[in-house]
């Protein structure tokens, strides 16, 4: 009866229930369902997840489950397992087109479209005609679940151009496929970046995109629901970084790997506050009538801190969709102008309040203001010149916002108020 | 010349080129190309540009530009357009259908499926045959960019499943639609709010889906192209709004309009700096030989400002993707046990560096250590409390990570760490 009921079901919402039931429930209903099901299951699962399930299952069953999986997925699944394993799943294969297009597709990196393409896709030579080519078409389309573009190459295997499932449809069947054929087709090579693929997808509204090496040879193609879990993948990641987080944790992980994932950014700050003592350890001792800045340094330090992450989430959002050209030094002007323009505001609203509201002296008052503009200019400098700079050093700009860039400014913060403060009030 | 040359470019790439080059420049291009292009690029272009350039247009112009465009980006860019000139272009739409379909769009909030629907689909009814349905796709195929899937409904347009292209070429011409319709097909509802389309969309690995009202009526089709624009946007606003930058601004946007999005994040901050300091101001009187104690304040806001992002961050994040239930209990004893693990090893860092490094007293070190390790938890608690609490008002919880949590850390961070230190060492 489970088994009637849960092939109603559609595998994303199976693979989602597994995700909550423990590991002995969870392999029960694998067990109990076809592998054709069963494999789309297993990619949806929770990476942890499917960790515990493949462990639970022989070679020879992986090898069953690959055997329903597109290539692209079958390699994801393989390169998960540990490196005896993956020999042992492939060797299991026992389709050897399929064996071999895996092996072929283990050897890309995951983050280049080579990592993200699939074999599977529909190709017609330049030379045929309509009806032949809808005759092997429905050959070749048993094995493609969504068609979208059918590509043209020529006899060496070169991308020449697509045709559409509807201009075939609308065709004439003695036309010849070169006469169909469009030549204006949009194509990544096979060692670009998943994140430049995605935009190009988006940009171009595509569908699929088919794969190319340096000799326009078609390797494979991508799909827009792969890009779309790229496109989510990403963001989660970039905006876990901006937080302080590394590493892809989900709110149900373990106390342990939230904890890995976090506490060396907190680490990171520490050395800030600790960087922040000494600085007012070594001014404080002579502060003599203008302790009552010490009660400011909250204020310096959390302002310099907002202002710095508002700053390098720009920057960084610009660089990861290419609208910020090579122009560092317009950029760091436009943060100085915004940064005095925000600052004149915090700082006189910082003086008002701290003269009328704390009775602080006027000249106190007027250095708190002054260090305010002057702290939330620095800190909207190093905002934007950080992630620049990182992402000339070919490092991901994500990892400078949040705590880095916070660290930075509590420490450059605390350092020129007291400064300024010093030169200021003369203590 | 320059018309033959921009007519080899994608109409995305003209208006990529567009957006950087100034408003006469663009009008001189728009006006030198086909509505038939010009409408594409008008919809790529930076809303500000567009705006600009349609305030150049005459209510016809635009009207002959809406003619080119899918009912989608149709409504979308009418929408955009002052009041008045709603009307007047909409009273210039020559094609009465497409006018209706138009003016239906315009109704649905831009939240909602509605707002994001095309009419431009495919439907069949079910008591067509293969060669009859062939026929008449033809010719409802002309005005569909791209057809993925085709809807069969009945006579009262109400869905009832779908069927593909492939289904359709590899059936026989005299077969029914009803049998070969997938009566399994998804949908979403009219009203549905855009991100859930997206998640939807994205669990089942769709390229399209169909839209219907209470009644199953067929009303629309969404397409992923839109989908994954959504996604981003919603991406880029979540990530925005952690940094403390309302509104949706790129890095090229003015300085006002940038100031409009930052400074009043950066006030919430000051109010957090201004609270700090009445609370030091209070506390820092009776400190005496403890004076050290306000050297560390940096520490400990800090410190409490991370781990509250951290939190929430992981909240936010959850409850958008959906995979955080129902227990807040449980979520709130999760972090109480993290923030427990986190602090302990932070405390007792701070212990080691207070005593040995600044040679503060034991007794002053053992306080630090233990405010750090209660601020911590604190933190990690009002991080995760706050976003779980706007979500269950209504409220967006993404505006909770940012200046608002760092803000009241902040305030409470301080505050904790006094009273800690109050209570341990008698002052
Ligand atoms: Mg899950
Ligand atoms: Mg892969
Ligand atoms: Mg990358
Ligand atoms: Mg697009
Ligand atoms: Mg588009
Ligand atoms: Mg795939
Ligand atoms: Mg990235
Ligand atoms: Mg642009
Ligand atoms: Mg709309
Ligand atoms: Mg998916
Ligand atoms: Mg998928
Ligand atoms: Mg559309
Ligand atoms: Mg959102």
């Amino acid at each position: 009866q489970l088994k009637k009921l849960l092939d109603t079901f559609h595998y994303a919402d199976i693979a989602e229930i597994l995700d909550e039931v423990n590991l002995e429930d969870a392999m029960y209903v694998i067990k109990l369902l076809d592998s054709e099901t069963t494999a789309d299951i297993l990619m949806e699962l929770d990476e942890d997840n499917r960790e515990k399930v493949l462990k639970n299952l022989s070679a020879k069953e992986i090898a069953e489950e690959i055997e329903e999986l597109d290539t692209d997925d079958a390699a994801d699944i393989i390169a998960e397992l540990p490196e005896e394993r993956q020999a042992e799943v492939i060797a299991k294969i026992e389709d050897l087109e399929h064996k071999a297009e895996i092996k072929e597709l283990l050897a890309y990196d995951e983050d280049t479209a080579g990592g993200l393409m699939a074999k599977e896709l529909v190709k017609v030579y330049e030379t045929w005609t309509v009806a032949g080519c809808l005759r092997r078409i429905r050959g070749q389309a048993k094995d493609v679940t969504r068609v979208h573009s059918i590509y043209v190459v020529d006899k060496n295997e070169k991308l020449l151009g697509r045709l559409s499932l509807k201009d075939l449809i609308t065709a004439k069947s003695e036309q010849k496929i070169a006469e169909l054929s469009n030549s204006n087709v949009d194509y990544v090579y096979v060692d670009e970046d998943v994140e430049e693929v995605a935009r190009v997808m988006q940009k171009y509204d595509l569908e699929a995109i088919p794969v190319i090496d340096q000799e326009r040879t078609l390797l494979g193609r991508i799909t827009i629901d792969d890009i779309v879990d790229v496109i989510r993948e990403e963001a989660d990641k970039d905006y876990q970084m901006a937080a302080g987080i590394s590493q892809d944790v989900e709110a149900d992980d373990s106390i342990l790997k939230l904890t890995r994932a976090r506490l060396p950014w907190l680490l990171i700050g520490v050395v800030g506050g600790i960087g922040a003592a000494s600085i007012i350890d070594s001014f404080s001792g002579n502060l003599g009538p203008y302790i009552i800045l010490l009660s400011f340094v909250p204020l310096i330090q959390g302002t310099a801190g907002n202002v710095g992450v508002q700053s390098s989430a720009i920057i960084v959002q610009g660089l990861a969709n290419g609208s910020i050209g090579n122009n560092v030094f317009k950029r760091l002007l436009k943060e100085l102008l915004l940064g005095l323009v925000n600052g004149i505001a915090i700082g006189l609203l910082a003086f008002i309040i701290t003269h009328f509201v704390f009775g602080a002296p006027y000249n106190v008052s007027f250095t708190i203001g002054i260090a305010l503009i002057t702290v939330i200019i620095m800190a909207a400098l190093i905002g934007t010149f950080i992630p620049i700079f990182l992402d000339k050093k070919g490092i991901d700009p994500a990892v400078a916002t949040g705590p880095f860039i916070t660290t930075s400014n509590d420490i450059f913060g605390v350092f020129l108020y007291f400064l300024v403060a010093k030169m200021i009030l003369g203590f």
